[in-house]
């Protein structure tokens, strides 16, 4: 079994892979860190990417976690990605990052997590940045 | 720190605590179940509660974590009172069920879940009950 992380260069993102980083710590499993560019994404947002997930493997190596990359390209969101690599692993876990909202907004949820969290056939942890 | 899960006598309720008790014996923590009588509830309603609280001490303890029952009264929900309740134990996990949804009602999600999973300062882990 393994953990399944979606991953992007947010605060949010960067919550959810600190959290399954720990979670695949504690249950000694590894660690997929689904990232997916954007049909259509400028060269420079490519190589920014290509950086923060060095750092990512490289946070979890340094906690002694097993972590792979695992790249795809979707035309709107990498929602079906992550639940497709859930299922083909047997994920015990998939980990998402939410924003933390204004006053104003805090009723909105985006609509990958909310996509995820409603078709996942396995557990969802849903994380936020900190304060 | 502790797991603080949401019971309420359905399936989602059921997975919900399945998974707390899991987490808890994983993280060596203890498992805070919290059970909202809404106010004007009948008394077979509480009877039946009852029995089921009794029931979920009864796994626990038979998965070798240590859980206590937290009761309360909210007129509306019991999202104020999970949410109180991780702030004060400083949660590492607060576990909610989702139930599955229809095809035609798979994008609406309950409103206690999507308080908690929005309103939370802790990491939220939602399950469905097994197919």
């Amino acid at each position: 079994m393994s953990i399944v992380v979606g991953y992007v260069p947010t605060p949010a993102g960067e919550a959810a892979v600190r959290a399954a980083i720990a979670e695949a710590g504690l249950r000694d499993e590894e660690l997929l860190v689904v990232n997916s560019a954007r049909e259509g994404s400028v060269v420079e947002t490519t190589v920014a990417a290509e950086e923060d997930l060095d750092r990512v493997l490289a946070q979890a190596t340094e906690a002694g976690v097993r972590a792979q990359v695992v790249r795809g390209t979707h035309r709107d969101d990498f929602t079906d990605e992550i639940l497709d690599l859930a299922e083909k692993h047997d994920a015990s876990l998939i980990v998402i990052g939410l924003r933390r909202r204004s006053t104003v907004g805090k009723f909105i949820m985006g609509s990958v997590a909310q996509r995820i969290l409603l078709q996942a056939d396995h557990p969802v942890l849903a994380v936020k940045p900190p304060r």
